[in-house]
Formats: C-alpha cells, sequence, structure tokens
C-alpha cells in the first residue's frame, strides 16, 4: 500500500473544496491550479497579489513552490507546468517573468516542460499554473 | 517490457477514434477526458445523460470512474482531475455538485489535486472531465 | 539521485525561455506543447509548416514524436495527447488526420489516451499538442 498524502502548506486555505492544493503518492506530486492568491489570513477571504500580470505570476510560482516543498520537492523535481493564460497579448510579459524567476531559482537539472494556452479564468484572474513532479 | 492496457468499460464504445477511453501501464493510469454521455447502447449514436450541468457533471465522473475500475484503481487513486467548463458562472455549481459527489464516495485517501479552466466544448456539451492516477 | 534529462532534438533551437521541449525522469516522459513549427534552421526564425489544420498537425505530431525518441520513446509509449484546437469546427478534420497518423505509425500497443478542447493560441496556430510518456 502506497500512501497518498495531501500537500497543504501554511499559506494555503484548507482546500475550500473536496480536492488538495497537492498530492503525493510514492514518487510522483501533481499541485492543484495555484492563482495569484497571497497567503491565507484566518478569518479572511483569500486575495489576489494584484491586478497585475506580474503580480500574479509570482504569487502563482509562490504557490506552486511551497506546495512541492511541502512534498519535499523542489523546481529541479518539476517536469510540467501548464500555464493557462487569459490573452495572447500577456505571452511575451509571462515569458520574461517565468525566464526570471527561474533564472532565479538557480535551478541544478534542466528545466520542466512546458504548455500555455488562453482560456477563461474567474473574473480579474489573469493566470492559472499547475505542475506534475517526478521525485528521486 | 511494460504491457500497456487499454482500459474500456463495458458501458463505452469501442473508441471511435485512434485513441483510448484510458491507459495503464506499470502503475500509471490516465483517462481520457471524458463528457456526460450515457452508457453506450449498441446501434445508437452515444447521447449526453441531459441539458443541464449536474446531469452531465454526474455522467462524465461515472464515466471517469468506470475507466478507474476497469483499471483496477478508484477515486482514492486519482491524483489529477482536470475539468473543463464553458462558462465562469458554472464554477460554484460544479463544485458543490463535485463536494456532494466525492463526499458519497467515502474516499479513505486524500482527494486529488485539481485544475479548473474555461473553454470551448462541443455544442451542447457543458463539462469534460479527466483523472491521471497512481495505483499502489 | 535520479536525473532529469532535457530532451532536446536536433529539429528543434535551444528552448528560448527556461523550459525544456522535452523532460525525462526515471520512467516518466513529458513534452512540451508543440505546434506546427519546421524543424529549426540556424538564423531564422521558426516558420509553421503552413496555414492549414492538415499541415500544422502533422508537423506537431512530428514534433512530439522527436522529442519521444530523443529520450528512447515511440508512440507506443505515450499513455496522454493532450489537443488544443481553436475551432469547435476543426474537431472532424484533426480526428481524421489523427486516425490516419496513428495508423501508418504502426503501433503494437493499445492508443494513447487524450483530452481535446478549444482554447485561445498564437495568431496563425491552430493546434498545439502534448504528450505524457511512460517508458517500459
Amino acid at each position: 500500500m502506497t500512501d497518498k498524502t495531501a500537500l497543504t502548506p501554511a499559506t494555503h486555505t484548507t482546500p475550500p473544496a473536496k480536492f488538495s492544493h497537492g498530492v503525493k503518492k510514492g514518487n510522483i506530486l501533481q499541485t492543484a491550479g495555484q492563482v495569484g492568491f497571497l497567503p491565507a489570513v484566518d478569518g479572511r477571504a483569500r486575495a489576489l497579489a494584484g491586478p497585475t500580470l506580474r503580480e500574479q505570476t509570482l504569487q502563482a510560482f509562490a504557490n506552486v513552490q511551497a506546495i512541492l516543498e511541502e512534498g519535499g520537492a523542489t523546481w529541479d523535481d518539476a517536469m510540467m507546468i501548464r500555464v493557462y493564460l487569459t490573452d495572447v497579448d500577456h505571452f511575451a510579459e509571462m515569458n520574461e517573468i517565468y525566464n526570471a524567476y527561474f533564472e532565479e531559482q538557480g535551478l541544478t537539472q534542466p528545466p520542466a516542460a512546458r504548455t500555455t494556452v488562453y482560456v477563461g479564468l474567474p473574473s480579474g484572474v489573469l493566470i492559472e499554473i499547475d505542475a506534475l513532479a517526478v521525485l528521486d
């Protein structure tokens, strides 16, 4: 029996629905889609880090990273990052933020594969990101 | 050599194209995207369970579950559930149906991670769901 | 320590951003989303294989296949193929191209599962495809 573990970082609320922010089973870790919500504060509704793509992208990355770390993983273990944007015109800026962010992470392994598509998201949300990781 | 097995539940048609409703290889199981089609009846075109989000969501869940079970898995093994909706206004109702459904499943492991995005789907189809599972 | 390997086929450019065209770690291989770009030519911007769905689909398949092969995998190892189209009206034609393509591949294992959704893509791009594979 291999246990499936729910990954709920201290920065995250108890999931508001019957899903987990992340799960790990064996060496496979999957995060739920993360948007630019600021860390949870008891008794307050979660709020976006800001209205801009930059604020939301960096916060969404931080939220994915918190889940990876809760599962004992790092960005080095990430295999696939799915990026959902709402506007094709955001691609160049997202890429710039994405590249700078991963430069700063000091990866020691090749970066994850990535697919970016343009979808609808809830009002005010400009980006959603999820990641699949394979641990050592 | 690890065999890849096609998962074709009795409720499903022989796949209409060169894809499998689900596949299992080693301990990894992946379902194809499932919409709210009723169980297959020989000689009849597949029909949606109904026009409502509730009918289609519950049928899509049943269709994913049939594939999981065909592969010897259950919802407890699901790591990631991708939910595709067509309308942001359907999110609250989907969440309610989602929560009630998984309450009823009596999960013994944490629920799967989830990403929900809003996309185009064929006419009349309101929801599509796929799942990645890791077996024990 | 299991190494994560970047998969960069000779037909592909060095990735233009901090992502990999594909990665392999242990027996898991994931490709990035591939569109219908022709093989890379030094000093030239990548160009689409053509304006039609057929041209772009076959080229996107070739691009995914090159990544699979770079990782020592084949379509037989593919578990999940995600197809992103921009127009519901392209579904029937895509399916026809898809079926013919996989007939020609002479698969010895069941075909991958598949999810097709309709999203926005960069101007002129009609299809994007990514694949998850599990090697023997």
